[in-house]
């Protein structure tokens, strides 16, 4: 499917209700969906261009072991180990798989950059579907989305991380679904230390499905709600608060960097810029100064519309003083009003959008929040 | 170590004898060392950062189960095998991993891109350290080495890809080592399908010590020797003919990406350009169209110094015409010489260079060859 690498929250083609063309914004929980009978024409298919390898092979009659379903094996049947991706169902439900954070995935100071953590994010979500034996051929889509052309994709996103694991580090990460509103669904993990069982990281997101030939959203058919549904469970690894708005970001923000460009490179198997791209560039705005001594705690994604490889990019932010001062005078008199559960903690704004192009420019709003390193 | 993430061939500081200045001439499989011994001024030492983390954890007294000690757990005894990595001994001294293709590992295609096949390539080559319980607090060296103040630096790669392993796959990794004269070690990898022992990729690379303070080559030194000596075996991934010399192209090649600048996200724990992001952007000024219809099936890169955080690269690359034939009319008369063997088969040559630096700009070399997709 398009959706986990495809962070295509296409806003302007939601609908509010049937009479269907006005525009609705994005109410997280309480989002109205078309149905999937749309005449609209049809827009670019970004994702039909993943199947060409298979296709290809099969039309030179590759040998038995060549083709992907015996090399991919996705099983038709549920699994309750993986010896291979050691992964294994827990709880009923839950997925469970050991990882080791490799010499590719840290950064200077030797742990898993967030980015890294992003990646190993999607990779157990799909392996979580792999094991249910709902998976279909495409990327995360179960068989009743396939019928149905249907793909999951992000709406939000927010990760928070307590510790970064080191490099040669084991970590559990579980992940498991739940309900959100009556057409998304939550995809929420959790990593731990193998050995202690400390907890590194939280994550939880939101995702709905979309028509993949009409790029609308779309409610979940029943028979795609059947397939899902026993997966579902009551549980948060993120106790949220009511989401704050992330304020929109104007060229007057504080960092901007501009001419970010989409590299052949960046793109995944669905054509489309990974989301975890997006991430990269939306830090870059961070000044340098600034990370040399605060690591990355919480932060929050907001996907707007997707990046085309042929867009160029500015990446802005800005600190939010009314929470923080960025001074280095922390002790000072001005800041005793800070409360104490946010001393050393620093808020920024992000936004990332498309340059010259004044209308729905935003491709992605976030927000991260950062504390001093020890 | 600097090594496995950090190209620096730093040619210029070779010296051919002990008469120390004369600048030496890349001569694989008979380089000449200085000693260790040196008493030029010391240069930047880039590694240093590596461990500021850790020094700056402890200086904080962490509990025990957060100090990276305890927490890589890095073997002080040669293991047999490692059931989180997946890795085993065999044939005495080889090294096997099991791998799954991961889905944030695979390009439009769904197959493992080159970029991820050379992470495991490094990934597999420093489990295969660790699981020998030579391997120090740095990134591959022993013990030896950083005594000695040693890193290893790669000089030369060769990846050889009949078969691009798919999202999803199991592969099996083997690597090993092996001398390659009497200062330098030669890493080998074959990757197969694990389900039917098909050989997916060979690949081989030189790699010789830099002393991390002075930045010279060094010569192995005895100690060094006699911890590594009993893991070289005399064996080869690649049987290469004499290599030909790959040209070096000048600001008249076919195509040229300019512009290329590292992000903070392309440095790895060594505050340096990760060796696969110089891969990428060698390969950025291959053709779209060129792309659309061929996968890379032989790369070879020669690395010549290392690229600052502040280059400004240009990529460039010519198809190597005395070969093969880029015009779409390979069956027309003036093809017929081409060898059968070469049949459908395109080379390119390829430099990455910083612009506006006339002397010794060079930082990669590369030659690739590509077939037609089937």
């Amino acid at each position: 499917m398009s959706s986990i690498s495809c962070p295509v929250a296409v806003f302007t083609q939601f609908s509010s209700n049937k009479k269907g063309q006005e525009q609705n914004k994005h109410k997280l929980h309480c989002l109205k969906f078309n149905g999937t009978k749309n005449s609209s024409p049809q827009k670019v298919d970004f994702t039909s261009s993943q199947y060409n390898h298979i296709t290809v092979l099969s039309s030179v009659n590759p040998p038995e072991n060549m083709k992907p379903q015996n090399r991919q094996k996705i099983p038709t049947k549920k699994q309750q180990v993986d010896p291979y991706r050691q992964g294994m169902i827990v709880e009923g439900v839950e997925y469970r798989q050991t990882v080791v954070v490799r010499s590719y995935e840290v950064d200077p100071n030797k742990t898993a950059t967030i980015e890294s953590i992003l990646n190993l994010l999607q990779e157990t979500a799909l392996s979580h579907v792999w094991m249910t034996g709902l998976l279909s051929d495409g990327f995360g889509a179960t068989h009743g989305m396939m019928k149905n052309n249907l793909i999951w994709v992000v709406l939000r996103m927010r990760v928070q991380v307590d510790h970064y694991p080191i490099w040669g580090e084991v970590m559990e990460i579980d992940t498991w679904v739940g309900a959100s509103g009556r057409n998304a669904m939550r995809r929420e993990w959790a990593l731990r230390s193998k050995a202690t069982g400390l907890v590194f990281a939280r994550a939880t997101s939101t995702w709905v499905m979309m028509n993949q030939k009409t790029r609308r959203l779309s409610k979940i058919p029943n028979e795609v709600r059947a397939e899902i549904l026993p997966l579902f469970i009551d549980k948060q690894a993120i106790v949220e608060e009511t989401a704050e708005k992330i304020q929109k970001l104007d060229d007057n923000a504080l960092y901007v960097v501009e001419d970010l460009k989409p590299r052949r490179s960046d793109l995944d198997m669905n054509q489309h810029v990974n989301n975890v791209k997006y991430v990269t560039w939306m830090l870059e705005a961070i000044p340098d100064e600034f990370l040399e001594n605060h690591q990355l705690s919480d932060i929050i994604l907001e996907y707007r519309r997707e990046c085309r490889i042929s867009d160029v990019m500015q990446s802005l932010c800005e600190p939010q003083e009314d929470q923080n001062s960025l001074s280095s005078n922390r002790t000072l008199e001005g800041n005793r009003r800070l409360e104490s559960s946010n001393r050393g903690r620093f808020t920024y704004t992000h936004l990332l959008k498309t340059k010259g192009n004044p209308k729905d420019e935003a491709i992605l709003k976030g927000r991260t929040i950062w504390k001093e390193k020890l």
